[in-house]
């Protein structure tokens, strides 16, 4: 009779058009009614697992004590693991498909102790759907209580697959890093805070080279400091440093992409 | 003091960008506050009573025992009745207008034994927003326990509109279907099982023609099955087939769209 | 032990593909578990505030008692306030910012009596994300019946940011009114009703002028009123009239925008 429900968080590439995401939610409230479920995305594009697993890893530490129910799964019905995992320092049990979705935020909160692969739901009308047949009941089940290991047969966690964030690089006296992430409001976040870039540098940032040219930048803590039609590196709500403008976007701006390489540049002798 | 609180799914063809669906939540969590509302889909095509309708009767076994609630209400404010009515053998009860978006979904729980016309709301300030100010009201107060022949006025639950779900014909050896539903990864799903074609054909379909062509198909249980750039047809998660590819649409691929017929044909002695 | 949970309504420009709305969501489930969270819309245009404010004022009657939490803000982590306000007399706490998006709705309802500027969060990992992390807090106490002094730094009610809702203006005898809103079905809802129209005219509107050219209209009750291929004025669900058309867009067929201006005219000897 805790006063606080459990919570369950809720991703997946189903989009908002069809029954997909209700349809969970129903069997959720079937089986957990009295948990708190929260839809964190539901427009991770189409099969994009990394999208997916990079979406899980920012937003993890809010969502925890709690179940992670989450689902990028092109491969389903077939031999990738249905999974759950438990890490029992950060309170959170992640259910999903083995396929690098999972473990990125995981990994963020703690170690994993314990893994189990799910069975496969005997009475599912096609093996299309394991969001709604084997990832929902199990995902609510864990939120009522039941422990991890009567949800499937037990797997070694060192097994599971994930690949991890990748780190900014020093090549030349610039940064490498890579764009993770372009936000609704065409923020390119990059895998870096302020304090990393400037230890690597022994300065500060000056300039970004991105794959279409050079801007000038300075880092600045909002982006109601950014000159109109000014690019700048904004410390983002992770701590990380992001590509942004003041009331329009970046990514538009510079044409800007998931996972390409940005190199950050100290003050040189020969500026552009 | 039931610890499995009333289950409210919500159908409607609002869309996100206003506020109307959040008005109805708030609508519901006003008169049945413990319900949970659980949201089916709200991008229907704006007045589309025929996807929604089979929106309803796909979803229709995982929302209940529960109140449905769905507004695709080109008609409100006209003659069109505002309607609830109840199939007892499943503990549903429906709520929307009287156009067929109900009626598919309830009959295929069970036989609908009343139904009650709404009365207008004489607090509206306006008659186009039935969702807000007689549907949502009715199935909360639905939810909250009130019996449906408080509901309204009771009228013939035989007069309620609406047009079956169309069944797969057989023509010179081979079984007319209809396209009933494209999803967000560009399936197409049929009116038709895979046992049931095989049991017309007396064999495996080995070619799908639709309006735009012949395409050679085999039925698998799984995307992954399927080898690249190829279509086939995957028995989906309500049983029904579906016209798929492997990590692409098969709707853009073949041009598919919902109401096509597409043609099931067995091996043939004059392959494409 | 209310049998009523609290309300807490929450509307934003965050769009619905990123974390934001879902992680805001998880914030106020973990202080406020008890708490009805209702999405009321986060598909305001990006950083527009006057979009946002017109959304809360057209809902805000339906939110109350409750607590609304509006974030749209552009100017986050600048000078702007972040700030609760109080309006006892409907039982409703406004969290936001302090830039014009709350006082339309709050006013709307009635007499601010108290407002407080919210603290930073010294936790914050940037100054981005003020929706999770100074904003989800507030409202979450207030739902959980924090009273709003507790909240944060007392100013005076009537320095609060807000512009109010445009007048419509009879000019030569015609009356300017503006367009407020566009919803999802096309309709144009200006701001002014239908009593107020007859009363400024002393008779029946017959044109509307817009910026693109002149449209004979009449004053109906229902979409289903009006003749394909025609536009009215429909009495929508507020009570104002809107520019609409029957099962299909006005604001297509018209090319109308919010903000614009449409001229309402009575019958004259001079018809088109």
């Amino acid at each position: 009779m805790s006063p606080r429900p459990p919570l369950v968080t809720f991703l997946s590439d189903f989009g908002l058009a069809d029954e997909f995401v209700g349809v969970v939610h129903a069997v959720i409230a079937r089986l957990a009614p009295g948990a708190a479920v929260v839809d964190l995305a539901h427009q991770v594009p189409r099969h994009d697992v990394r999208a997916g697993a990079l979406t899980l890893w920012r937003a993890s530490e809010w969502l925890v004590p709690g179940v992670v129910l989450a689902v990028v799964d092109p491969g389903v019905g077939t031999g990738r693991r249905a999974v759950a995992l438990e890490v029992p320092s950060a309170g959170a049990i992640f259910v999903g498909p083995d396929n690098g979705l999972l473990l990125p935020a995981a990994l963020h909160l703690g170690l994993p102790t314990s893994a189990v692969e799910l069975p496969d739901n005997p009475r599912a009308k096609g093996a299309t759907f394991a969001g709604r047949d084997v990832f929902a009941p199990a995902a609510a089940r864990a939120a009522a209580g039941v422990p991890i290991g009567e949800l499937g047969r037990a797997i070694d966690p060192s097994t599971l697959q994930g690949d991890p964030i990748p780190e900014p690089i020093l090549e030349s006296g610039e940064i490498k890093t890579e764009i993770l992430w372009i936000d609704h409001f065409g923020n390119a976040q990059l895998n870096i805070t302020a304090g990393h870039a400037r230890q690597l540098l022994g300065a500060e940032v000056t300039r970004a080279r991105t794959v279409r040219g050079t801007v000038p930048v300075r880092v600045v803590g909002s982006y109601g400091e950014i000159e109109a039609d000014h690019t700048a590196l904004v410390i983002d709500s992770y701590g990380l440093l992001a590509l942004s403008r003041n009331r329009s976007s970046a990514s538009s701006a510079h044409d800007l992409r998931p996972g390409q390489p940005v190199w950050l540049c100290p003050q040189s002798d020969h500026p552009r």
